[in-house]
């Protein structure tokens, strides 16, 4: 149980990290932060999102609960090179976006008397840095616990106070495998699409013609390009499977208007319509 | 020159073409209306938006300006049937999204005495029926005049003077072929890829975990089952030189993924955040 007493650290502070500072700290909670740049560390000092904070990894050691807001691989080599100065008894957990090889690869030299329960909170944005932290958006956004049959119920707990401390609007829980499944499917194919399609045409003159249709198709294709690339990577088998069930959609459809099957179409439509209906807000 | 005085009449009481009705009286011109569904013309009436209407396609015999707001292929059949009804001098106009096989059926059977206009207003939505008709949705919109090299000034005028009075966003001209070609990937590729991605997975649970990303790339899959195709099939030689493209790119870009190509993936990331900004509002 996390109480305002609860030392809660933040090992990175970013868009999500910081985000996560200001929530908890807004709410009331003692919040730490770490991070090797130090202005970042100075900007959620100033904001009150931290009551204090250094880029010294030994100041996690006497935190209950630590929450990793790095890119996943350096999340992993943060535990591999200083997971000793972790607390006994502490609880870690994260904020990546892949979930099965972050598990596997934390899970495989973490020390027993520290557990580790995986979420994810499905709040990503376009901008990277703690300038653009914003916990109110957490209240639109869906925040997954992703437990293993070796976490305990006390782990899966802390994850769940930690979202409705920051008001998510939807608390799930998914294995692994369906975290990464779905996230390759409604996350990165999405941002595959958004990046090729704003890669194949550099007409300048299309941006005098462009209407609501091209600018929801590709406002995610402003993307943080140092994240991604290793997102992808880690949920390649998945990801690429995704892509080619799209693709063969794509030249289904393509072949319908090369017949001119207007009613292969329409059903297609129909289907579309109809499904997208149960995402309306 | 259009004036207060001008006779009006709006074939085909739509979405669009109840939308016309609407801004053209609200900006005090005479509007008369003429639809098949007698319901539709009553809709009209009671908004104050036509000063009258019926479903006799004689009624436009003394008008000085016809709008025709007809799916691409009524349209020529329209014209085909009824165009000995229009009078010596009037101008045509219409709102059709596709332009070249358009311009050319109309223009090849076309009278003499009758001029013919093509324009498109870039302000079609997922709803169908004059009951969603809205002006002011005009304000954020594209109008294009594609006018040829037959066009006289004075009709290319009056297709300017309505985009003025519809108080559209931005009015531009371009050829057939250059229009196609834009709406083939601005509009047709995006609504292809929309429709593709809702029809490639059918798995209920997703829509608890959907984020912004996938509902921005899939609400235009909400679409006109009844219109669609047969856009698609008009414009269908840049259609799918389009989707190929896109294929291509998606390709390109999934071997990378495979590849583990972290360079070449942040390349395209970069390009693509780069050529989006021009396109922020």
């Amino acid at each position: 149980m996390i109480t305002k007493e609860t030392k809660i650290t933040i090992v990175g502070l970013g868009l999500l990290g910081g985000s996560y500072a200001q929530g908890l700290s807004n709410a009331g909670y003692t919040v730490y932060g770490i991070d090797i740049d130090p202005e970042a560390v100075s900007f959620a000092k100033e904001k009150g999102w931290i009551a204090g904070g250094s880029n010294d990894p030994a100041s996690v050691r006497d935190s209950e609960i630590v929450i990793f807001a790095l890119y996943p691989k350096t999340f992993v080599e943060w535990i591999c090179r200083y997971q000793d100065l972790l607390p006994a008894g502490c609880i870690i957990t994260d904020v990546t976006g892949v979930k099965r090889n972050v598990i596997a690869g934390i899970n495989a030299m973490l020390r027993p008397d520290v557990e580790y329960i995986a979420a994810h909170p499905m709040a990503g944005r376009e901008f990277k840095g703690i300038q653009y932290a914003d916990c109110s958006r957490f209240r639109q956004a869906n925040y997954i616990i992703v437990a293993t049959k070796d976490n305990t119920e006390k782990a899966i707990d802390a994850a769940r106070e930690i979202a409705e401390i920051l008001q998510f609007r939807y608390i799930g829980e998914l294995t692994p495998e369906d975290h990464d499944r779905m996230i390759g499917f409604l996350s990165q194919l999405t941002h595959v699409i958004a990046v090729s399609l704003m890669n194949v045409s550099d007409n300048p003159d299309l941006v005098k013609y462009t209407g609501d249709s091209f600018r929801d198709l590709t406002r995610i294709a402003n993307i943080n390009a140092d994240l991604w690339p290793e997102l992808f990577i880690e949920n390649k088998d998945y990801l690429m499977k995704e892509i080619d069930l799209f693709m063969d959609e794509l030249a289904q459809f393509r072949q319908m208007i090369d017949d001119e099957n207007v009613e292969g179409m329409k059903e297609k439509m129909i289907i579309s319509t109809e499904r997208r209906k149960a995402f309306d807000r």
